[in-house]
């Protein structure tokens, strides 16, 4: 088996990025499936290493040594972007400067990974106002992607040991919710969803579709019959394609203990309806995957945690996991192998 | 202290009911806090007893026999309504016959404790379909015992160890919710809900109040501002009375671990929101209190599971612990004494 090369940005410098990222190549685990790349700045890197007493890599990258060659593939590794001066990042403070730097890191891991010279990306924690600040408009990291690979059919899945949940509608208002919901949508996030659980379990993957309503609208009792006019036409599609999907099961008793067993990934709604039974059962170690991109790209799934950021208290869980998932995604290796 | 008498209506005949009463009564702690009467059918219960080989009691009380005067206040106990031909109750099958007696338990367990008779009701699982069928209409207990003691204000929680939360809306449409928003409202179920929990802590209750939309509106980023327009508003308003109570806190993170154990009970906007965390933490084993009645009822958290009916399959920790919370609450009596 080759061993694949992940980019892992390394997300706002003023945040727990960088600190998670040390963390990241010093895993043996990680760095015996991959080589992990951080691409940042090699500076906050080292300022932060020192602060938190944590191992600093000697390969360190510049920019004319860039593509490395495969006879200097000697394992883990910083890409130093220069993007920031390392003695103006104050820890927890994000400005215009570490919005640009963090954006930075993006664009040149898509350059990296669109030419061939990384095989996946894996996204460390940005800050949106500083995004903001710094001019760009992008609500996160998946719309910036899908706007460089021209995808248009995308989801977001989060997915952990306990459960894994995909989307139908993520970043949008609880009122806006029943209107993005179509048959077409929900049949292109279970098509999504099924296509990569099966490649993630090396067998056919099993999943169950959430309905809008309490009870599921208990035949019609409440709701407007989202469940008979979208949901169900969706579920029977995706059936005649050949995928196993049950539902629409009502929200509150499909992530119970049983139906978790027995289920790759429940296909949610709205963003609230998989990211509290997510949280509840797994904070800090869900990873976040984008599916229908032309490229792998996963994602921590935790913010910037400005209030301890360069302290040392840092959990790389998450962001462990999410190489381990872009690894296994980029190979197409079941998931167990690293787990 | 003395011990309260509570009237526990037996709930469908065809469904789990009967049982979970047979086993109710033959739990010592409960026994010992409390006097429990089921009112219901006693040659149905007999037949249950028999099948599933639970203990039958042999203090059965006929017509004339109620209210019972405190000489023969001699353990739990049955109050014989004869509201069905045992015989031809078919256990999962569940139709106009048995949806009318499951009526006939409530309006006299209603009439108990409003003459005093009783101090507090815990309901059985009702099948709402047989209600219809029986031409009684209502949506659930919690609108009977509304109507029938002529209150406003009131609202629905549910209970466990684990988690409390209570409910601004419950059995409606995904797309009712924001329209049925108020500060008002919002205001009403935090007070019903800090009173409550004051006097089942006996101490300050400490509250959490859930935003509507993901990330809560992330400062007017999502949804129509209703964080800002009627939650906050309400959350001031109760501080001003005194209420000790934050929020509002973006739903998925809400549930941590360490959220939940500092607070004593989370206000829900919707369904779900609350159904779902409460569903994943502690199945089966909640309890369903109505707050705002002049009169104290408490409720099993689960339906009438026609599918495992009369065969010594369920359980009943719900019943159980909604017994002993109508226990403590009818005597005012902190929770912990009995758990």
């Amino acid at each position: 088996m080759t061993r694949p090369t992940i980019a892992v940005t390394m997300g706002d410098p003023a945040g727990i990025g960088p600190e998670v990222c040390l963390r990241l190549l010093a895993d043996p685990i990680v760095t015996t499936a991959c080589t992990p790349i951080v691409f940042g700045d090699a500076a906050v890197l080292r300022r932060v290493a020192r602060r938190c007493n944590l191992w600093m890599p000697e390969r360190i990258l510049r920019h004319d040594q860039w593509p490395p060659t495969s006879s200097n593939d000697l394992g883990p590794g910083i890409y130093d972007l220069q993007a920031i001066d390392a003695n103006s990042v104050r820890p927890g403070y994000v400005n215009e400067g570490t919005g640009a730097a963090s954006y930075r890191y993006i664009e040149e891991s898509i350059r990296a990974v669109l030419a061939g010279d990384v095989d996946a990306i894996t996204t460390g924690p940005i800050h949106k106002e500083a995004l903001h600040d710094a001019g760009v408009f992008y609500p996160g990291h998946t719309e910036i992607l899908a706007a460089r690979t021209g995808v248009k059919r995308y989801c977001m899945m989060l997915t952990c040991q306990q459960i894994t949940c995909s989307f139908v509608t993520t970043h949008v208002g609880y009122r806006e919710v029943p209107k993005l919901l179509s048959v077409e949508r929900i049949l292109d996030v279970i098509e999504l969803s099924a296509d990569a659980l099966s490649r993630l379990r090396q067998r056919q993957a099993k999943l169950a579709v959430c309905a809008l309503n309490p009870h599921a609208g208990e035949r019609g009792l409440f709701g407007e019959g989202e469940e008979e006019r979208v949901i169900e036409p969706a579920i029977a599609a995706a059936r005649q394609k050949g995928i196993q999907v049950a539902g629409p099961f009502p929200p509150d008793t499909a992530f119970l203990p049983d139906r978790r067993f027995e289920t790759d990934c429940f296909v949610c709604m709205y963003h609230d309806q998989g990211h509290i039974p997510l949280k509840a059962l797994a904070f800090d170690v869900a990873v976040n995957v984008t599916l229908g991109l032309p490229i792998v790209r996963t994602s921590v799934d935790h913010g910037t945690a400005l209030d301890i950021a360069w302290q040392g208290k840092a959990v790389a869980t998450s962001m462990i996991e999410a190489v381990k998932l872009a690894t296994c995604l980029s190979a197409e290796r079941p998931v167990s192998v690293l787990s």
